[in-house]
């Protein structure tokens, strides 16, 4: 099956309009769903065996960058708790602007949830050991990221490009430095094993190494008419599912 | 297995706490968590059959109230018509205090959704047809309801009671005009085929009649700790599950 994928363009409006007055989704909502989806997507890849429950004991290893991509993974990682995993979030730079992404570390907190700062900047790999680790969540930038990448999101970029032999990597929406059209643009750059679309697959996503990584959609708050009207048809979720293997 | 359940001053100690600077839930947050584990929780007594999808056709009729029972019925019926259901919101009184209502009411009309309103107050039973609908969800009052019920709500549950042998009733968290602790109090009083506990169950639910009603637990959103220090066990949901049938 051909992937549909809408423009980075389009997308932008696809978001504007989910968020303008007349439909009127909250981020607070459709972050909500989509960090589920991401939580869900990682429960079908890397299933919790009930005859083998050693993936509890292991870490799932959250990458939260500072806007909302990285909301995204703190939305999964509460999840993913929920779901008998075990996250640790390294959120090492966190934006005032938004006063929402603070309750989203509170409750966080309320469950248990390791939480890695700036002030781990230098030894946040000591927490992300092959044996211990289910995989590793690059909700570091997405869609609106614009490159150069600032401190210290290369080095992290970096680091995670020569641990993905060993641990898969999850990217939510977009890879993290990929350009949302053109796909990889540096010379070095990460290829995750499980990519998540949210709402529509954006053009980069047909750069993936399809023999390697698996491809969800999740994001499932539009309609069929919406859809079309954005030029490409929705996608066919089973049951109640917030994801959907593409 | 006997249903733990919390007292109506613990439950509100419990809601108090989860949207409290500490946790720092939002409503939004826990409502589209609600919302989404009645739908869900609809798919699972009243599953369309791939091999029968006469239920597309039918109808799941919303009542939802002024407040935040209400709020949890807006947000099953988007995720209802999702999921592949055909559901019809009536939606007599609106609350003016909380905006995001205004909202959700949107979002309903984003997907094509019917509202009744106040101005269907004397013809919104022409929605019901017994052979049309797959059932009524009543999400009017929870919680928080005191008597008296205040029109066109008395009325309408007066209705409800005599269509509930024809049309399955699910009710959220509380059957409306049943109270929190004592469970039914009037000689009249509607009986659900469904209720879906939000949280952990409330005394009134041991009240049921076991025979006729399925009782399951949705609202997936507290620590193992966070239950322990209320006095009650966690639920095991099952994988990414938003409810469980107790």
């Amino acid at each position: 099956m051909s992937i549909k994928v809408v423009s980075s363009k389009l997308a932008a409006e696809i978001d504007k309009e989910l968020m303008g007055p007349h439909i009127g989704f909250t981020l607070q909502q459709l972050m909500e769903l989509a960090g589920f989806s991401v939580a869900q997507a990682i429960t079908r890849e890397f299933p919790i065996n009930k005859a083998d429950q050693s993936l509890r004991k292991k870490n799932v290893f959250v990458i939260a960058g500072p806007g909302n991509n990285g909301g995204d993974g703190l939305v999964a990682a509460r999840h993913l708790k929920l779901f008998g995993y075990n996250p640790i979030v390294y959120y090492p730079k966190r934006s005032e602007k938004q006063p929402f992404y603070k309750q989203l570390v509170n409750q966080l907190d309320f469950f248990k949830v390791p939480l890695l700062s700036q002030e781990d900047n230098d030894n946040w790999m000591d927490y992300l050991k092959e044996e211990d680790t289910v995989c590793i969540v690059d909700a570091i930038f997405g869609f609106s990221f614009k490159p150069p990448m600032r401190p210290p999101f290369q080095d992290i970029v970096d680091k995670l490009v020569e641990l993905e032999d060993k641990i898969p990597i999850v990217s939510v929406d977009i890879p993290t430095g990929w350009d949302v059209d053109q796909g990889p643009i540096t010379e070095r750059f990460i290829s995750p094993s499980l990519l998540v679309s949210l709402t529509v697959p954006k053009p980069c996503s047909t750069f993936i190494n399809k023999k390697k990584t698996s491809h969800y959609i999740g994001g499932r708050f539009i309609s069929r008419e919406f859809a079309n009207k954005f030029g490409f048809e929705p996608f066919n979720y089973e049951s109640t599912d917030q994801v959907l293997k593409i």
